[in-house]
């Protein structure tokens, strides 16, 4: 019988990490008190097992168990649900980290692009590429699509919204999108370079869709979700839609709680490292180390791994470390991240100096060295 | 100018918390260092504002704030990502409650059903309405709708899935729907009762259209749906659904992480009373205190007021309070809860006796008494 490995932290005594182990495996699947399920059958194909308790420290416990890999139904929702549905309620219980058996990976497509992002940008060389965001949010389209062609003529690779730019009055999608993916074609046709517009269509369920095709009608390459906003399956749609053809960058909106809380929630890694890739996004854009949130520098090589690890038949992603970061940290972030990385400066960009297509150059020469 | 009014929970010293909640104003809107931001207009019409912090003891404040409602752009996904999106990231704050603008309310359909639930049940008096879930998960179709067959003989109102019956090859969702729908309206021409069966369509973005479709098609007159797998904004989308005609109720599967979170997060009322009642929830699940979670007596009531009190025209939707119940605890619920709330008991149905059917009618006496 195939299964799916999962690791949780679970805080306690060692007594109660085990009691927390053995309810995990009914509370995740048959939801039903184990003294009342007689059916053998059930029990050998449905109920998780407990494989392991270790113990690190008098409170602190990894539990491993394998589920029968047929309960996640081939649906991500569904292994969500098997992963971190109920529990998500119970205290002391925290995802550390999944493995799906190759047969449930290839239910998967993962990343379409991965690193074959920078060919859609135009680069040929294994380098790391530079984005940044328009903003601030208030601006008309006709400003932010202003910003892009500056961003473009700097050399920025990947010019994104905002992620909370919408379909608001003073920017609204449609308009929005049009001018700034004319603006960076134009910076493009000038600077023989091909910078891309990554437009956000993170939108309503019935929006997503129609946001998803406008982009693609408009010539557009790359698109940003906020999948925790959308549903981690919308984005996982958006990546399949063969037709658009458009490669994915994730925002973590609205998802922080599950990896800064404590004892509960998910790691970094399995959440912005093997759940976003498996949901597709070809890039996974998060808190940098240091930055004005609060991830540590190896919460931040967790994300990286499960983002770049052996899994299946999935691509890589790329990390995308972002907030609040300045062109000052380039190089330390070169030596934890390498060249297979995606720079986010969003804010930061405009300190330099008060030219920004001067300040983007300067921004592109610290990475390249 | 229209706002939108929010409160949150502030954990550090008073100084600390009147730099966060002045953060949050920039955070969540432009997210812009407040120093660059030259545009006055912007920051008249975009960012937030603070109207008070108020300190409750020396690390603990509340921060109201209010945001230029066209900032939500009238969406439930952006509305969420202006609430709560990047400081999700951000440790110490802690979404309390919010208040939209009447114009807002207005965008938002809530609740179809709400309290005419009772009605789709064929319960013409103001009683609290009994439901139960189909489990265990392993069960074939057929013997899921034996279950179903013996809960509607013994009078349960609403005999939904459990919430993990997905499309599993045990028990396939056609198959699955059209069996345990039949069998529940056999026994009601047996008994002349009206119990529904309520199916989880909690699927894939692709998936869950079809799998409402193929419900409302079966005749179902209620749906399940987990709006954190899915998405909310799915189950918003599910309630609006005119052609379908169904109701919906909600559960909670993977959203805990979110109340449970300490000093961050989403309170219980905000989460399970106003976000869950405003996309569309005409019946949410929650752990009921005193079960096998962890929420106390006051949290479910902080719930309750978020889902009936007044919202502009949203109506209310009925606390479906669940989770390792028992039957012996039904009185001091309905000291707490009254007569407009829906019951769930899961397993703890099947512990009374050995005969499915009269441990029904005895929750229903119970109730009814």
């Amino acid at each position: 019988m195939e299964y799916i490995e999962v690791r949780y932290k679970l805080t306690g005594s060692r007594g109660e990490a085990r009691a927390m182990a053995r309810d995990i495996c009914y509370e995740q699947t048959v939801e039903f008190p184990s003294d009342l399920l007689t059916d053998k059958s059930i029990k050998r194909s449905v109920v998780g097992e407990v494989e392991t308790v270790t113990t690190f420290a008098p409170d602190s416990h990894e539990a491993v168990i394998h589920f029968p890999a047929a309960v996640a139904s081939k649906e991500l929702t569904q292994l969500l649900n098997l992963l971190y549905g109920n529990i998500s309620i119970k205290p002391g219980i925290r995802l550390l980290d999944f493995t799906l058996p190759g047969s449930l990976y290839k239910q998967f497509k993962g990343p379409r692009f991965g690193y074959a992002v920078r060919e859609l940008a135009g680069v040929n060389e294994r380098r790391a590429l530079l984005s940044t965001a328009l903003k601030p949010m208030g601006l008309s389209a006709e400003n932010l699509a202003e910003l892009a062609y500056k961003f473009a003529l700097g050399g920025i690779d990947i010019i994104k919204d905002d992620h909370g730019l919408s379909d608001q009055e003073f920017a609204p999608y449609r308009k929005r999108v049009e001018l700034c993916q004319a603006a960076v074609e134009k910076a493009n046709r000038e600077t023989g370079g091909s910078s891309i517009y990554v437009p956000n269509i993170t939108a309503g369920f019935d929006q997503l869709p129609q946001r998803l095709t406008m982009a693609a009608q408009t010539g557009i390459l790359m698109v940003l979700v906020s999948p925790f906003l959308t549903g981690l399956d919308g984005m996982r749609w958006i990546s399949e839609q063969e037709s658009h053809n458009c490669a994915v960058l994730s925002h973590p909106a609205f998802s922080g709680t599950y990896v800064i809380s404590g004892t509960g929630g998910i790691s970094h890694r399995a959440l912005y490292g093997k759940l976003m890739r498996l949901a597709g996004a070809d890039g996974v854009i998060y808190p940098n180390f240091g930055g004005r949130f609060s991830f540590t520098r190896e919460e931040c090589e967790s994300i990286v791994s499960g983002l770049t690890e052996e899994s299946g038949q999935l691509k890589p992603a790329f990390p995308v470390p972002g907030g609040g970061m300045t062109m000052e940290r380039i190089p330390e972030m070169v030596e934890v991240y390498g060249n297979d990385v995606i720079y986010l400066v969003g804010g930061g960009l405009f300190r330099h100096s008060d030219d920004l297509v001067e300040n983007c150059r300067y921004f592109r020469k610290m990475v390249s060295t």
